[in-house]
């Protein structure tokens, strides 16, 4: 059965979900298969990245937001305001959906993994993910 | 059974093919599962993106096309044309795969999501995607 | 069961893994599936790209090299060298995760496509991809 993650988020950033994601794999039977995680927008998206250090966060978002500025002259779909179009440019160089193998009941995330939905608006969006848990 | 989707490209641009794919997932009696698709090319690639304003796929394109313009000096492979190094950064700034869960017997696509096929190349190309759907 | 891929990098580039996830689902009975590779770092990535030319993958490397340069005034999180800010940028901008359908007992890369393993770093790291196969 497809099982459903909530965020609220409030502004640009990264929001980790590991525990969340933790937590369904182990109210699940599965010892080995995979859970695969989508993101069910396309001004928000997934990645993997260091949680030990919040400064890897940080400059991370900054560094996107720099290769992806607000108000470029580029841009013509500007009627969702001036951090819609950078959000949908930013979801499309990250990920929209990851895959990570279950082993002995666990996700095989290394020791620094985390799971993060990236939110790439201004706004507060109740964003929805959806998680797929298949037995080998 | 991994099917297949064949795409006949005419020039660089985003090809919708979520039509096509939900297309199979109907045909198919998967109610609960993963449905993954991969493109079997290194010069075009996938995307999930806003499929209700073609602005926005607009602005899309010509954002990457200019961080990864042709005739760069920096490329040393350029015996199959000026298109063709852009093409592989293009690929490998984007996605090769996508996953998308299958629940109630339809992907779990958001509101404003569509799948597309994304060339990076002018000519035109047949391109193939395939197509593996299995159930939970 | 899920399997593992070790691969001892020395310093920056892309390290093929084709050969040995083929010889992995050689090994395996599933005729019609998907295999799942995932790496457990966040200073390393996956890629698909070509594999016939070595100049593609040297672009490749070269190009993501200008585009997210060491000792940028933006990096605070300095205190892994001047590589690390770097590859955990250069990591989300690829993959960490990629599934490939498996048809008539075969993954179904297409003809010039390479599976790769992408370190950031220059220093040698062991690194450690999972492998899940499952069947259809």
């Amino acid at each position: 059965m497809t099982q459903w993650i909530d965020v609220t988020t409030h502004g640009q950033g990264l929001y980790e979900i590991t525990r969340t994601l933790t937590n369904l794999i182990n109210e699940n039977s599965v010892q080995e298969g995979l859970c695969t995680l989508f993101v069910c927008h396309t001004s928000c998206s997934l990645t993997i990245q260091e949680n030990a250090d919040p400064s890897a966060q940080a400059d991370l978002e900054r560094w996107l937001n720099r290769l992806v500025p607000e108000n470029d002259a580029l841009y013509t779909h500007t009627c969702e305001g001036p951090d819609d179009m950078p959000a949908h440019i930013k979801a499309a160089l990250t990920a929209t959906t990851l895959s990570i193998p279950i082993h002995q009941g666990r996700l095989v995330l290394g020791t620094w993994q985390g799971v993060f939905l990236w939110e790439h608006r201004h706004a507060s969006h109740r964003r929805r993910a959806a998680v797929s848990i298949i037995s080998e």
